[in-house]
């Protein structure tokens, strides 16, 4: 019985696959009781994964047996499509429950996704207060810490004691997202000083908060990139931040578990730029056919268009090349495919390097020297093993007698030049990019293959050519 | 005066940078009054990267102008190289010292990158208690919660009275990592509740934890894979995770900011991946050339030879194609790419989100279904670019007569089929990928393209010869 009430993360998974599975049965046998006793027990970012399976018509209905305090936490942790359903089914009263229960800043990410009708109804629910502070929040520049703060945060008085600190922290506790730092604020509210609830904690009671806070602490401008502010957080392991106007007033605070929201969009975002896909933040399974369409077509047409010089080269050397022997022509692949592997290789790495901080433009030279040894080394390899392969695979095993001695060692020059060439175009193409304030991610792959392409064809066009012409 | 106290990050790193720049000079100049001064005012982390300046000579006397609560903190910060100069610079008094102001999960850490000797001399200066919870740590299974936990929390009783517990965590706060969330455990260490500082701060100081503690909380084992770790607490929003053993004892918790680097690391991981690099966990700049060779060359060499049957492919078609039109072999480049392409587009997205765990393989034939739609419209407009491109670009505009207006139809057409092959693939391996516990990432870029490099190939070549042949 006892063992019962701890459950790790993996037996509470299959305990939602199995809510999962037979909630449609449920919902159709009207066992209402049975569900709220089941979905009222899981988390709310559980609750939501149960109604998604539910239809437009079911979704109000099941949503309704929620409890108070599950409600508004499940409904901010729910696709928008379902939100922008429920929304529309609920009635007023509904409405005012759920985002009275809900922090402005979740409020913002909801409007953000929903349609100006639907906006409209939710602004009109919300208090004045909460009106102005969600135009406010609506009013700062895209991908801005001003987008993703709270307003609830907790602010105190310098000359306030411990003690008295203690007694407004618990007064107020219950409407502030986070309590575990405070921020001591002057009567323009200017931020003078930070101080941790631990801090407070070990402190003497009758000190006041001035003597003890911190006034060097970390904190943003509502313009600073939330990208910036992502990686301030992890460098100085801080979890929260608070976010200041050019007057240096506090207008919010920037909560840890935002800022992993942040840190997850960010590298999502890469990895579609990298795969030379335009991002998008909604979840895959979220997105309609036509919006995935338009997120990827603009980068192939490019990348189809710009494959023409590639096919200009050979054209432009076939002749010569099917003179010398036409078997080149089968290793073209492997010499493109093996060059833009090399390539994208370090893109990638230095990519992702640029997005930490680790690497920055000051160091393209020590990361070019690097290369320069990396490369030669692993060109080496190939090359020696590509002679090696052609011989014994193609010409021994294969019996394509066109590999001979000397075409084989055309195609492994080739490729030495071609890999020593993809890594310095790999390496530095990222960090001009970071320089000329373009995005590495989108620099580097899938970009560095049709560049590779064309200098691996050129290469051993050009090789093949001088040596066999 | 006043707006100097408040240093919004920017502000910092420029002070960071200048620190940083003229950092060798005062060493020279023997200026360590200015340095101690300069230094002391900034984080640790910050610190550290000012460390990074300096030679193995440099290293240690700079080290010893911190102040005593930078010295630990600073350390954990700095690479595992200046971690081993230091080490080896350090007095026994020294090592003591800082080892004895970091947490046990950070003293893993490093121990974890030094060799023996250096581990030795650690170990050694830590004393009975330390040295257990050390070795216990280093037990567990790579990559498992037990590698990242922390064994300082706050553990309460659950007949004692919130006043009780305010007074208790008062007195251990200091060494403890958190003291936001305490574990309420039973004689036998076993976990029976959780409860926030927020929920005692809340609560009737006469109360006792265990009427108010929350029972139904989310932990994980000490096997639990660190990623699982990572997604529970973005799902769940939790700032710290409960680790417990079989039999459900507390052995430690997993603090966010750990949590926020396995994020980072594992990001960086399927990014090294999807680019055919073997992961390292060690910064770009801190891999040694041989170590950056060994972790790329793997994957060249085995798609390098890989790529043997797209060559053969061609040398079977080539006598064929070139009966046909010697221009057919123009297009290679452009198919293949832009089959790579269209794979690896919905191979990396479908990997992303199966690390985000959006999807999962029972979604297989909803993006199926999705992808094949997605495809067909993206080959519909990418087949007749090609077609306008071909007649317009390449035989007007550059004058190859070659790209007749039945070549171009085949290129055409070959493409058309090639793009939706490759979306069908890319989406359908790292789902099987995933489902054979094999790595999605490794599966997704770079293997994809090798696949469909050969897919289009045959396509291109069967069209040709069956229509024109």
């Amino acid at each position: 019985m006892y063992e019962n009430n701890v459950e790790t993360v993996e037996i509470i998974e299959k305990k939602v696959e199995r809510i999962v599975d037979n909630i449609d049965e449920l919902v159709a046998q009207k066992k209402f009781g049975e569900i709220k006793k089941q979905i009222n027990d899981l988390e709310p970012f559980d609750i939501a994964e149960v109604l998604e399976e539910l239809n437009s018509a079911e979704l109000p209905i099941v949503f309704r047996l929620l409890s108070k305090d599950n409600a508004a936490d499940t409904f901010v942790e729910m696709s928008s499509d379902n939100q922008e359903t429920l929304i529309n089914a609920f009635s007023d009263a509904e409405l005012k429950a759920v985002f009275d229960d809900m922090f402005v800043d979740d409020t913002v990410d909801v409007i953000e996704e929903m349609p100006a009708s639907v906006v409209k109804r939710i602004i009109n629910q919300a208090d004045l207060e909460t009106r102005q502070r969600i135009n406010e929040i609506l009013q700062y520049p895209e991908d801005s810490a001003g987008t993703i703060m709270t307003v609830e945060y907790v602010s105190l008085k310098k000359e306030w004691t411990v003690e008295q600190c203690f007694e407004y922290i618990r007064k107020i506790a219950v409407d502030k997202e986070t309590i575990y730092t405070s921020y001591v604020t002057d009567a323009q509210r200017r931020l003078e000083g930070v101080i941790s609830a631990k801090e407070l904690l070990i402190a003497d009671p009758k000190t006041t908060v001035g003597s003890i806070m911190t006034t060097d602490f970390i904190c943003v401008t509502t313009d600073t990139d939330k990208e910036k502010v992502a990686t301030t957080a992890s460098d100085y392991d801080l979890s929260s931040i608070p976010v200041v106007d050019k007057e240096n007033r506090i207008v919010g605070i920037i909560t840890i578990d935002d800022i992993i929201d942040v840190i997850n969009e960010e590298a999502t975002e890469d990895f579609a730029k990298m795969a030379a896909v335009l991002p998008t933040d909604q979840p895959y399974l979220e997105q309609s056919v036509w919006s995935i369409v338009k997120s990827r077509l603009p980068w192939l047409l490019l990348l189809m268009v710009s494959a023409t010089f590639t096919g200009l080269i050979i054209n432009t050397f076939e002749h010569q090349l099917s003179l010398i022997s036409t078997v080149l022509f089968g290793c073209v692949p492997m010499l493109m495919g093996t060059g833009g592997n090399a390539g994208s290789q370090v893109c990638v790495t230095i990519t992702r390097a640029l997005a930490l901080e680790e690497v920055e433009f000051g160091d393209i030279l020590t990361i070019i020297w690097k290369e320069l040894r990396v490369s030669i080394l692993l060109a080496l390899v190939l090359a020696v093993s590509c002679f090696a392969k052609l011989q014994l695979i193609d010409r021994l095993l294969f019996g394509y007698d066109g590999y001979t001695f000397a075409v084989s060692a055309i195609v492994s020059l080739a490729l030495f030049i071609t890999i020593i060439l993809a890594k310095l175009v790999g390496c530095t193409l990222p960090l001009l990019a970071k320089k000329c304030r373009l995005d590495p991610a989108v620099v580097a792959n899938p970009f560095i293959t049709t560049v590779v392409d064309a200098l691996s064809l050129l290469t051993y066009c050009g090789v093949a050519v001088a040596l066999l012409g």
